[in-house]
């Protein structure tokens, strides 16, 4: 259900906000104005294997980078998108791929370099819910899903027409939630989550251990996978098949749990087009059959790689004092 | 996390509540005080196979024996808690065990009785965690889901310390969730929901089908597997631990999806007490592993049988304009 005409929130805070987007490869940061343009960014590759202050170095130089713009000087508010587990109650972050940092106090790090700023931290899947409902597939939606399916499956929560990030700021967790009770051992050590079926490198996996080779040597990728698919490969197809009943499953329980009316799909695996969202349509039919939950759509995102810096800056703004405008959709 | 000494909503409004409780068996009705006390009550047995008005019919007996009540005067609103899907957004409702009432104007044909009152119509499980949440074992508790585990399996969340019926009234349908997405086929339409693996009926008939017998000709229930479970029949315990799988399938994804603290779970089923529980607790370490989610705890119902007319009200109450008292927990 759109909420066509309905007030909008719009900030009331005058300058840019700070956005910081931590992930396993890479450490971006960005000013993003109120409209969700970026006006300067940063950006380090991950130092993940190294010790906790090495890492928490590669943030402090994007940091330097962006106060060296004037309009830093303006900046109403800071945004910090991380992989998760977060603890937003308490300020610190867990990455699974960073494994120096282990309950690492980000928020009391980044306040020593922005002083008197409110900081508002998100898990990364929460950062994507807010960047899409801000500005990207899933603007006008009162309960969304939006969902990132690559290396790994992360979500985040429009709920009320409003971002819900949960006590802890990690709601909307679906990658590992099980589908396959008695499935596959999954490293998060249940069996069976969503990630464990749908992720790039299990749909690759599953291909090859059912004897799916990649053209002329190439690397074992799902991209690889989606070509082969395209081109008619059974085994190729059959994977993403697989991988679309899990996320139709997930996608599915989100329904009936929260009442979604669109789940957002984005990230490298949403690349392959109607190799994933065709069959992923299909068994939607299957699994959401609740009157209440059987018209959720699943649609593809509109963000691309910039989408943790603006959901970052989103959440940050969310979070900030807002002025409704009435009349804007 | 209890949210100890935090303000906790208590109505503005003066005379109680009519509370219905619409189900497949029974049709109960109460005036309901701001105590959660039940000041008069009505019952008829639903008329569940019968045609629309004559199962109305049966409703419009029970509210004029509420009305018969000189407190009835009184009444400041209306709290409707029926067997689902309902849809709260038009007032209608199609029990799955009452054919008769397919998009049923439940709200418009109540109105009809109780002239001006506000209405608040909310699914069965919805109305139970109000109940729980306003007296019962969810109580202090800002995110909670809470359970019916009996003929089928139901429930409701509150989340950042309100109630979360979402759009339709609907929220927190765990029973046709999958969590073994090529299981067995539920009546739903899927495959491998929590109800198709934990419903006291499918306790008793996987039992059965395992070779379990009930004692001296009785009949083959969710409470005879219990017992001979207790006994140490293994096949009635693995009946019960498959059952105890499931819920802890579904009750970590609610974790991992929207941070809950606690799960209750009442109903008949959770009357098996640590034949059920003890499984539970163990399964649950086994699927809500992340660490926001690993703390969830599972605690039975502590609210019997009017439970849907307490929650009924609840909800009403919930609805209506509160004034925040500080300093109760």
């Amino acid at each position: 259900m759109h909420s066509e005409g309905a007030a909008v929130r719009v900030p009331a805070v005058e300058g840019p906000v700070v956005a910081l987007d931590i992930g396993g490869t890479k450490i971006a940061g960005a000013l993003v104005d109120s409209t969700g343009r970026l006006l300067v960014r940063a950006q380090r590759r991950t130092p993940a294997t190294k010790d906790a202050e090495t890492v928490m170095r590669a943030v402090a130089e994007v940091l330097d980078e962006l106060a060296a713009d004037p309009r830093w000087a303006r900046a109403s508010a800071v945004g910090i998108g991380s992989a998760g587990p977060v603890d937003a109650s308490n300020g610190t972050v867990s990455p699974v791929n960073v494994p120096g940092w282990r309950g690492f106090p980000l928020v009391a790090r980044v306040r020593e370099m922005t002083g008197e700023l409110p900081i508002t931290l998100s898990g990364d899947g929460v950062a994507i819910a807010a960047a899409e409902h801000w500005q990207g597939a899933a603007r006008g939606y009162d309960n969304a899903l939006c969902m990132v399916v690559s290396t790994g499956v992360g979500g985040g929560f429009v709920l009320g027409g409003v971002l819900h990030p949960g006590p802890t700021g990690n709601a909307g967790h679906i990658g590992h939630i099980s589908v396959d009770l008695d499935g596959p051992s999954c490293p998060c050590g249940a069996r069976g989550c969503v990630e464990r079926l749908a992720s790039g490198p299990n749909i690759a996996r599953r291909a090859v251990e059912q004897g799916w080779k990649p053209e002329d040597g190439a690397e074992p990728t799902a991209a690889a996978v989606a070509a082969s698919a395209r081109a008619g490969d059974p085994v190729a197809r059959a994977s993403f098949e697989r991988a679309a009943q899990a996320l139709a499953a997930g996608i599915a329980a989100c329904a009936s749990l929260v009442e979604i009316e669109v789940a957002v799909i984005g990230g490298g695996v949403a690349g392959a087009g109607e190799v994933l969202f065709a069959p992923l349509r299909q068994q939607l039919r299957r699994y959401a059959t609740l009157s209440f939950a059987s018209g959720v759509e699943v649609v593809p995102a509109q963000l691309g790689t910039d989408a943790g810096l603006v959901g970052a800056a989103a959440a940050a703004y969310a979070a900030a004092p807002v002025s409704p405008v009435p009349g804007r959709g």
